[in-house]
């Protein structure tokens, strides 16, 4: 008896839903050998019909409602490609998965601010929530999370998980420019999304590390609980000045477990310039996890991208095709813990501070003064023209230091009269 | 209704069957909770059952043949982690599958010789027949390449597969030590296998290579069609001569698609010393896969040992007591191809080449027209005294060459009578 196909239908014809869409026609051959049964797509819904895709749509019904796709009854499995934690996308998929139906997303957002709710409601609905392409592009980090490290006790997640980000770093370090020229740059060749911040200030980075830690963890997603700090702030002269000290910077994000809680985090950070993540530049992504058995397993590739989502996107439809059933965060809800806030004051590590002073008598002891105080103990030191004003730029590194003791004297050293510009804190890992 | 236990019987209580027993019994409730069942382990058999192991046996019952543990009516799957492709171990595997009972090995050499066997012997009786942990220990490449990558067609996978070799040339260059040394401090620190030739001539990263191929291809496995050279005529000398090229030396396994067959080959090789597989070192494992839609992936992680090994293993156990079902090389068996061999004479790429020679005139002359009546053209080219032969050594690199021709150029310049030892010949991959 051939079984029967599996009859896809997908919300939105952007760069995932336009990718994946290509892949399920072009490999159709390849795909259903792989899965054993054929995989069509059937219905397809976007907001404007007549744009040209580069795909060709005769033979796929046309929804000019992403919920009168979902409920077609033609339609077993929903690609929800449009993106956003509210309105449409999590309509879709709640309405999806009440009707019994799997639902594949590449949504960090909606995974990672409503994950609890809908793996509840997939798995009172016995059907599957996947969303390999939330995070990393076409790594397989959520299956490995969930299927392949299932025989360990994982201590940490962490990595480089914003492209954006990455390759903005990358080619300030590249090229010695400062960030608004780059950015500018990519803004021109089309890089940025349209709301620049969720990549520029950490929240996608924030999203996928909080989906990470509850795969990781066992825990219900929280963004509360993830202490975001973006790239703005970044200089090349912090850039030139990490470099002089042996560091490269990089934006990433990690989560610990502490105690009873998971400490998760998204900021800047000096990194070894020989280290691992420290060579992973541009549009590269890459995840590291540290297991009681497996030791520590690194995973690197694209961050992001059509083709790279979409494979990942693929790959859980060939997964689902082939009849796997799984919890969204491999335990059942109501096993997901809700871990317990870690203080991010109370974590320790080196910090890196630059701080822009008058070049005159006595800064220095005041400065040294202020560290003093909040016990931080210095462990290198520079002094610098600053290349474009009339000022100097204090740099040093502490030795490892609390998180609160550094912030109080930043803001300490911040008030001083001859501070010109707010001291630049940026944490040291040795990753 | 609480789902039934699934009932585990391990076969062999070495290094993989006793990590797996541990991981299976210190987590049995994190495991039960991601499984959604309790695993048990019911039953265990080894050589001898006296043997100090630092695991407790009580409850578990003890069977002196693995054959009648397979057999037991309480055994719901089978973990074999006895190890070698003939005798016993294809015994325990064949029974468990005809008696449709799931199998779980690391067991590589079996899977290599008889992988398209055995995975029709698990079709036929609708079990499955899961060997993660046979390649590169605790990384799900296994897993990845099954499902994580299932979108992509594949056109190379390759990689650092063999720990032992892996430490053995990072030893070998951190101490400046030549091989029969650093052998001889393997063998002393109980590093080596009884019988070093599985590592050391290559085999073991060949079966490696040939799992992971018919896995990316869709093809049977087939030890034969891979090309295999191990690493005993490196010389210290031979790893400085190609750091001052500018390489490190590593054993690369790579199966390539070229038209409609899959190149397989296991050798040493000069890579750029600031390239990815360069910083792989000790005893980590490093794989590359590159695939149409994803792109570059890459999986890096301890290649062996106890629990990165059992960490493999338990996965398997756990997927399968979720009800995970798929065919071991993704294809059904019927499906899976025999690729035509492609003559590994036709491959083209640069050489390395180090010569023993007099120190007389000439020499150069007859060595330079032995190559170009090959057309094998130099790229680089030194001569260095040798440091315990009254010799010189000529060390070239080459421009793009057949591997023919280097062959026969090689052959002829060995039979020169002022060359002292047979000549070297290293591959370069701009991996």
């Amino acid at each position: 008896m051939t079984p029967s196909p599996l009859r896809v239908g997908i919300a939105g014809l952007g760069t995932v839903g336009g990718g994946a869409f290509k892949i399920l026609t072009e490999q159709a051959a390849m795909l259903e050998a792989r899965a054993g049964r054929k995989i069509e797509v059937v219905g397809v819904c976007a907001r404007n019909r007549s744009k040209r895709r580069g795909i060709d749509l005769r033979g796929v019904r046309w929804f000019d409602d992403a919920l009168g796709l979902v409920a077609s009854i033609d339609v077993d499995l929903v690609v929800e490609a449009i993106g956003g934690a509210e309105s449409i996308a999590r309509n879709v998929v709640e309405k999806a998965l009440s009707m019994e139906k799997p639902v594949v997303t590449a949504n960090k957002a909606l995974v990672a601010h409503h994950g609890f709710r809908l793996a509840t409601l997939a798995e009172k609905h016995d059907t599957v929530l996947a969303f390999e392409a939330a995070v990393a592009g076409g790594i397989p980090i959520i299956k490995s999370l969930r299927e392949g490290l299932a025989a360990n006790r994982i201590s940490s997640v962490s990595g480089i998980l914003n492209a954006t980000c990455n390759v903005i770093l990358t080619t300030m370090q590249a090229r010695d420019q400062d960030l608004p020229l780059v950015l500018k740059e990519a803004e021109r060749l089309g890089l940025l999304e349209a709301d620049p911040s969720i990549d520029i200030d950490g929240y996608d980075a924030a999203h996928k590390i909080a989906i990470l830690s509850a795969l990781a963890f066992g825990g219900k997603t929280n963004m509360d609980a993830v202490m975001r700090e973006g790239i703005r702030r970044i200089t090349i002269r912090d850039i030139r000045y990490a470099a002089t000290l042996g560091y490269t910077v990089k934006l990433l994000a990690t989560a610990v477990r502490v105690g009873k809680g998971v400490a998760q985090c998204v900021h800047p950070c000096l990194v070894p310039k020989d280290s691992y993540m420290a060579q992973v530049s541009g549009p590269m992504n890459a995840v590291r996890v540290v297991g009681d058995a497996v030791g520590e397993v690194i995973f690197q590739g694209a961050g992001g991208g059509e083709m790279p989502t979409a494979s990942a996107v693929v790959a859980d439809i060939v997964d689902i095709a082939r009849g796997a059933h799984y919890r969204p965060f491999t335990l059942p809800a109501g096993k997901l813990k809700e871990f317990p806030a870690v203080p991010f004051s109370e974590s320790e590590r080196c910090y890196y501070l630059r701080i822009p002073v008058a070049d005159e008598v006595g800064v220095l002891a005041s400065v040294t003064a202020l560290l003093k105080r909040q016990q931080v103990s210095v462990s290198t030191f520079l002094q610098e023209p600053h290349p474009d004003r009339p000022w100097a730029e204090l740099v040093l590194t502490t030795h490892k230091t609390r998180e609160a003791a550094m912030q109080k004297a930043v803001a300490a050293i911040a008030k001083l009269e001859s501070v010109k510009e707010p001291p630049y804190m940026i944490r040291i890992e040795e990753i």
